[in-house]
């Protein structure tokens, strides 16, 4: 079975989309084809999301499934004609939390994605370029600005993650990876060494390993089963006795990396 | 005044976060301690932060506010016995979802971030290694595979909004910095010519990008506001010369950039 499910919002759509998807995806037998509809924003966008709505419902033969943060509520009077099934999620929860608070919300549009909103605005773009250039053991000399610094070997994930950290949290992550070389001194790399307390290591299956390289260097030493394991069981063994707290990134998405890892640092995630 | 609020999930805490951001948001006079806690996956993690929310609500002489995504129900009650307020979200769209889709929820922990329910994960994953390996130009060649190729001048927020693109949509993005020389040749680059329908362009107001100049290379010609303007103004008739749509970025999130590049391209976002 076959349903259609719209993420619209007067703003990014990005709120729509992570409740939605989280709500979905409790339900595993059904098949969503999910559409985001942002910068919903006048009367007659509305109306064309509606007629998009209805021949959804047309074609699976059953009400879509629209989650909306449609903020104006002559815009979203419109969507509620459509022929779809609606969680309106500030209708929801909006007017408890008034109450809650004693103070009115101010029914404004896409605060939360904006800059005005967001004193860790700039942090985060700084975040970023800080991850860009400190990446893959490019400058080992700025370490000292670093939150954190994401050590393991060669393709096991270390650049997405702090690319990761940085955009959505504006932490400042550096990666440095750890070669043969460093394996067979059975020592940390004088560059790391005086950061050891921000070190954090990624480790992966080796399989996995062997998998991922082979699509960059096929049929290499570099991506042969046997040295993606060597060096799998080297490095783990210098993060056991360095005692660097490490997980295996193979079943985990950076999202998931990246929240195991802030918990076990002990840094607090910089919101908005 | 200042309250609490506590993003608490037994999965990374991403949907408590962003439905907790939005509608917070709309309080604008309330300063909030905003603080997310992940992994809360057993009963004696959630005592622990029972703990900590009546700590807050003892320290702030009034309730803080809990947006919950725990999916357990024994944690989750746990939790409701705490003195704050709780803004319960699965359990409030849950059950309405089931009678509408014909279908129990599974119940089962931090689907949404997971890479099992991910079919685009190694997508995401590949389009952020793309998007780092043709960044600012550094290679042309494999521009027949891009989604996109972001154009503007140095410093305007190219690089950012790509790998924002690639991390949560899977959106392959090089980006492409046009220098003065491009523009005095009164012609897009060569490389750039055969996939002009790919081309997006970033503007920016030229004091803002004077002053993120000037942080990069303090006092230079490069961060003069006389070179950002004629930068600008000179990038600016480009675009308007050669059909290309184009933002400024000098307002915008890197979230409402993309966003918007994705409607005016007509590119799809790519959901899990």
């Amino acid at each position: 079975m076959k349903r259609t499910a719209f993420f619209i919002s007067d703003g990014t759509g990005i709120t729509a989309e992570a409740l939605g998807q989280s709500l979905l995806a409790q339900f595993e037998n059904i098949r969503f084809d999910k559409l985001t509809r942002p910068y919903i924003d006048t009367t007659e966008k509305a109306h064309a999301i509606v007629a998009q709505i209805n021949r959804a419902a047309e074609q699976d033969g059953c009400r879509p499934i629209i989650f909306d943060t449609v903020v104006n509520k002559e815009i979203r009077q419109v969507i509620t004609e459509s022929n779809g099934y609606m969680v309106d999620i500030f209708a929801t929860f909006l007017s408890p939390l008034e109450a809650e608070l004693g103070a009115d919300s101010s029914y404004s549009v896409g605060k939360s994605h904006s800059i005005d909103n967001n004193q860790g605005y700039k942090e985060r773009i700084d975040a970023v370029h800080f991850a860009m250039d400190n990446d893959d053991g490019a400058r080992t000399h700025f370490y000292n600005k670093a939150d954190l610094i994401l050590v393991g070997v060669s393709r096991c994930g270390k650049t997405p993650t702090c690319l990761y950290m940085a955009l959505q949290y504006g932490i400042r992550a550096a990666n440095y990876p750890l070669t043969e070389e460093d394996m067979e001194r059975l020592q940390l790399p004088t560059s790391l060494k005086p950061h050891k307390h921000k070190l954090f290591g990624l480790t992966i299956d080796p399989d996995r390993l062997s998998a991922i390289r082979n699509e960059r260097k096929p049929n290499s030493r570099y991506a042969s089963f046997d040295q993606c394991d060597f060096e799998v069981r080297e490095v783990e063994a210098m993060f056991r006795r360095e005692g660097i707290p490490f997980i295996n990134s193979t079943h985990f998405s950076v999202e998931e990396i990246a929240a195991k890892i802030l918990v076990e640092m002990g840094i607090e995630r910089r919101l908005k």
